[in-house]
């Protein structure tokens, strides 16, 4: 139940304590649980019977350890997709929130998270910080469509993104409905060919 | 300060009690202040100063009376756009769900709306009958847009409402960020390229 943190492993040799893994999934399952409000380090502690006074030296904050957790846990993570197209990434992309979505403890974490984004100007700071640094993580491949001329580098990908995922919200968290129609899939496409119709329009500009 | 209801007027000669819109205002401004949670017919009675009793003679329940708040309240209605084109008509659209959405006092309904549809059941049946109910008197618009041959009559319009409606959710409520770079511009002409390239494909098709 002793965790000691020497002060060599404070300073950097170590990005955290070793249980790290365990106090990030008992961090998100209570923010799942109990919403942002009721979450504190205290319970952090109890459910991943990690000391509490070993968690405060790592993250002296809720909003710290909450960052944390939601930033390097592998229960939010996925790969980034590279299928050669970026119809197919999108595609890919769009599954693995859906993935997210299905699953009914991930789903929670991201219901408490928007819910509490809305209510808690803390909570809506980490989950700016979480899309940002999610926005950072599938750069390369916008990056790679703009170099495969598939993307005008004038468009904003936070618009694709924010469409999807703002569809996805809407769709399986307000409405309830299932996704058997192939909602992901039409809504990519629209997008897809959409970026293509800008890129032919810029692309007669410059011609 | 008391209402009468006469067994004549209960049987359908009118549509509710004569100070509806108050009952309805209140309504809403409880919903926007409290959340669902704390929504009761007694704080609604309170803030209009219509006898409770009238109220429940009208809806016997708080969401039968959160419904029609919802759904008849002048509040969250608007015209519906007839602009001669789709993307014109969808331009208007989103921006008249931007205006509600920069009005604190509507912004503050659809906030505790849609975050008590992800916590509580039965205010999620609420939110979808709203949404449904709004598509409802949308489609004209998408008619129209069929009948012009503009939109392939085999695309689901709620696709094209979700993703409008879903990204500007997660751009002004979880992340507020302001509009001015033209976000919504962009989305809808990124959706109306989109409609008609599937349209054309559609016509090579038949062709």
């Amino acid at each position: 139940m002793v965790d000691s943190v020497t002060a060599q492993e404070r300073a950097g040799e170590r990005s955290g304590p070793r249980r790290k893994e365990e106090i990030f999934a008992a961090s998100l399952e209570l923010l799942a649980g109990q919403g942002y409000d009721a979450f504190t380090v205290e319970g952090v502690a109890q459910r991943s019977g990690v000391n509490k006074t070993t968690i405060y030296r790592w993250w002296p904050s809720k909003s710290e350890l909450l960052r944390d957790a939601l930033l390097q846990s592998g229960t939010l993570a996925f790969d980034l997709p590279d299928t050669g197209s970026l119809t197919g990434d999108l595609t890919e992309l769009a599954g693995r929130v859906e993935g997210l979505l299905a699953e009914p403890e991930t789903r929670a974490v991201v219901e408490a998270a928007l819910v509490g984004a809305v209510r808690h100007p803390a909570m809506r700071e980490l989950v700016t910080q979480f899309l940002e640094d999610r926005l950072g993580r599938h750069q390369p491949l916008f990056t790679r469509a703009v170099e495969r001329g598939e993307l005008p580098a004038d468009l904003d990908p936070a618009l694709l993104v924010d469409a999807v995922a703002g569809a996805l919200w809407i769709r399986l968290l307000v409405r309830r409905r299932p996704l058997s129609d192939d909602f992901t899939g039409q809504l990519v496409a629209l997008l897809a060919d959409g970026i293509s119709a800008a890129r032919e329009r810029a692309g007669r500009r410059r011609g």
